[in-house]
C-alpha cells in the first residue's frame, strides 16, 4: 500500500467534533509523526532485510492505527513502529491513570471528556547484545470539555537502553537530543533529561531502565513553539540512533553476553508491565489493540536468581550507571 | 542445615508483641507450612536431581525467610519454595494495596498497624511443555490495632497452569482440592473454585492464567475450623500435583510445543506483573526480598505478535477453556 494512502487512512480518523483550527493542528502533527514512522521503517528494513508486517487496525470505540512489526528479523529480535489516531470518551479508569501520572487539568477532573490521541511510537530490540534497545514516542492529546472548550498537549520521549555501556555512544545520543532541545530553549534539555531518568526508574530494583534521553509532557498546544520543538525532536530521532546501531550490528558476542542481554530484557519487561504509563493507559482503554501494546516488549526475556555482576566487569559498569544516572554532555 | 534448625530459624522471627495465644497459633501455622515446604522440596529434588539453592534471609524492617530455588534444573526450568515470617508496621502503600484487594477491616482503615505475615509459597515451571506449572501459597496474616486488639486471617491458593489441556489431569486436580474442602463444608469448593477463576483472570486478554483450582482469603483466625481447613489444604498439595508431573515428565515434545509453552509463560509474566496482589504487596513492602518475589516468574518467556491458535488444534483447546472456565467435578 502506498504511503499516501496509509496517511489518508489515518487522517480519516480525526473526528469532526473538534474545532477546525485544532483539526488542522492535529493533521499537521499526524503528518509529522507519519514521516518519522516512514523514515524509521525504511532504516530498519534496509538494515534487517526482513519485511515488516504492516497492519491497519480499527478501534471499535473510535479511531485506529497502523502497526508495523518486524518479528524475529535477521538483525533485530523485534521492532515495532506504530502510528495511531484514537478518539472517543475517556473511560474513568483511563482518567484515573492520567491523574496518577499527574496529567490532569483541574478543569476536567470529574468528567469523561471526549479526547483525541495521536502518536507515533517505536521500539527496537536487536539480536546483538552490543546494539542498544531504542524507544521513542511523540504524542498529541486533545480534549473537548463539557463547556465546549478544547485543551491539548504535546509530549514525547526518546531513550536508549544498552546491555553494555559504550560511553562515546551515550555521549553522542545525549548530545544529539540536547542540540534538538537547545534550538528552542537552553533550559529544556536539563529538565527533560532529568524527567527521563526519573520516569524510567525501576523502583524495586533501584535502577533506571536504560541510560535515559529526554522525556517531556504537558506542552500546551496553543504555543506554536511547542510544535516547533516536536519537529526538532522528530528530526533528531534517526541521527541519535543510526550511528550506534551501525557501529555494533556485526560486533562479535559471546554466549555470556547473550544471556546478559536476555536478563536486561527481563528488566525491560518489568518496567513496561509494572510502571509504564503508556502500558497502563492502553490496558485501561477499552478496545485498545493488545498486540500493539505488547509489541513494545522484547519477544524473549529471562530472569536470573541472585545475579550480581562481578565488580569491575562490563556488566557491573552498566549497572553502576543505571543506579546512579550521570550527566553526559 | 538440618530441618529442625531451619524451623527454629523461622520461629525466632515471631515477635513478642502479639499475645501469647496468638503467638502459639502463629507457631502452629508456621510448623504446618514448613512441613509442606519440606515435602515439596523433597519431591522436586527427587525428580530433578539438581540441588536446591537454600538461602536464609533477613528483612531489615522485621522478619525473614528461607527461599529454596531450583534454577535451570534437569527437569524443571525453575522451582521456588519459600517460607517467610515477616513483621513490622504496614507502610501506607501496602495498606492501600490491601484495600484495593478488598482485604480491609473498617477498624484499621486509617492506621499503619503492626502486622505479622507467615506463609509458604511455591511455584514450579517445568521444561517439558506437557507438565503444567504449579503454584500454591498458604498464608496467615495478623494485625495489632492501636487499641491493642488483634485480628487475623488465613488465606490460600492452589492452582495449575498447563500449556496443553489433559482433561483427566484437570479433573484429578480439582477432585483432590474439592475433597480437601468438602471435609469441612460442602459449600467451600464451589466458592473457592469460582474465586480462583476470577482472581486469575488476565483482563486485557480475556483469559484466565490457567485452569484454576481454589482461592480463598479472610478466614477468621479465631475459628479453629479454619485452621483445620488449612491443614486439609496442606495435605492436598502433593497428591493434587504429583501424579500429573510424573505422567508427563518424559513425554516427547516438539519444537512447536516448546514455543507454545514459552508463549504461555509470557502470559504468566503478564499476570504476575500486572495483576497479582502478592507481587504488588511485595513491591510496596519496604525491604521485601526482590529475588524471592521474582522467583515466581518462569525464567524464560516469550511474546508473540498476532498469534491465534488454529481452530481445532490442541493449543486452541486450551485457550477455549481459559476463555470460558468450566466445572470439572
Amino acid at each position: 500500500m502506498a504511503e499516501e494512502s496509509l496517511l489518508s487512512y489515518l487522517q480519516d480518523f480525526i473526528p469532526d467534533s473538534f474545532s477546525q483550527k485544532n483539526r488542522i493542528l492535529a493533521g499537521r502533527f499526524l503528518k509529522l509523526v507519519f514521516g518519522v514512522r516512514n523514515d524509521m521503517c525504511q532504516l530498519l528494513q534496509d538494515i534487517d532485510g526482513k519485511e515488516f508486517k504492516v497492519d491497519r487496525w480499527i478501534r471499535a470505540e473510535g479511531g485506529g492505527g497502523i502497526t508495523s512489526c518486524l518479528y524475529e528479523g535477521n538483525k533485530f529480535l523485534n521492532a515495532n513502529v506504530d502510528v495511531s489516531v484514537i478518539h472517543g470518551h475517556m473511560p474513568s479508569q483511563a482518567v484515573d491513570q492520567l491523574r496518577e501520572a499527574g496529567r490532569m487539568s483541574t478543569a476536567w477532573q470529574n468528567e469523561n471528556p471526549e479526547f483525541l490521541a495521536i502518536g507515533v511510537s517505536c521500539i527496537i530490540h536487536a539480536r546483538n547484545p552490543h546494539v542498544p534497545s531504542y524507544h521513542f514516542n511523540l504524542r498529541f492529546f486533545m480534549m473537548k470539555l463539557s463547556d465546549g472548550s478544547e485543551e491539548g498537549w504535546f509530549g514525547g520521549v526518546i531513550d536508549l537502553t544498552p546491555a553494555y555501556l559504550v560511553k562515546e555512544d551515550v555521549i553522542h545520543f545525549h548530545k544529539t537530543l540536547k542540540a534538538a532541545c537547545d534550538e528552542h530553549n537552553l533550559s529544556n534539555y536539563p529538565r527533560y533529561k532529568k524527567w527521563c531518568d526519573e520516569y524510567f526508574l525501576i523502583r524495586h530494583r533501584g535502577e533506571t531502565r536504560g541510560i535515559g534521553g529526554i522525556f517531556f509532557d504537558n506542552l500546551n498546544f496553543q504555543d506554536e513553539k511547542h510544535f516547533d520543538l516536536m519537529q526538532s525532536c522528530a528530526r533528531a530521532i534517526l541521527p541519535a540512533y543510526q550511528p550506534i546501531v551501525k557501529a555494533h550490528l556485526d560486533e562479535p558476542h559471546s554466549e555470556q553476553e547473550d544471556t546478559w542481554q536476555l536478563l536486561r530484557y527481563g528488566r525491560y519487561v518489568e518496567f513496561n508491565l509494572i510502571y509504564d504509563n503508556g502500558t497502563k493507559f492502553g490496558l485501561f482503554m477499552p478496545g485498545f489493540r493488545i498486540d500493539t501494546l505488547f509489541a513494545s516488549l522484547p519477544i524473549t526475556a529471562k530472569w536470573g536468581y541472585m545475579v550480581e555482576p562481578e565488580p569491575g566487569s562490563k556488566e557491573a559498569e552498566l549497572v553502576d550507571v543505571l543506579r546512579r544516572p550521570r550527566d553526559w554532555v
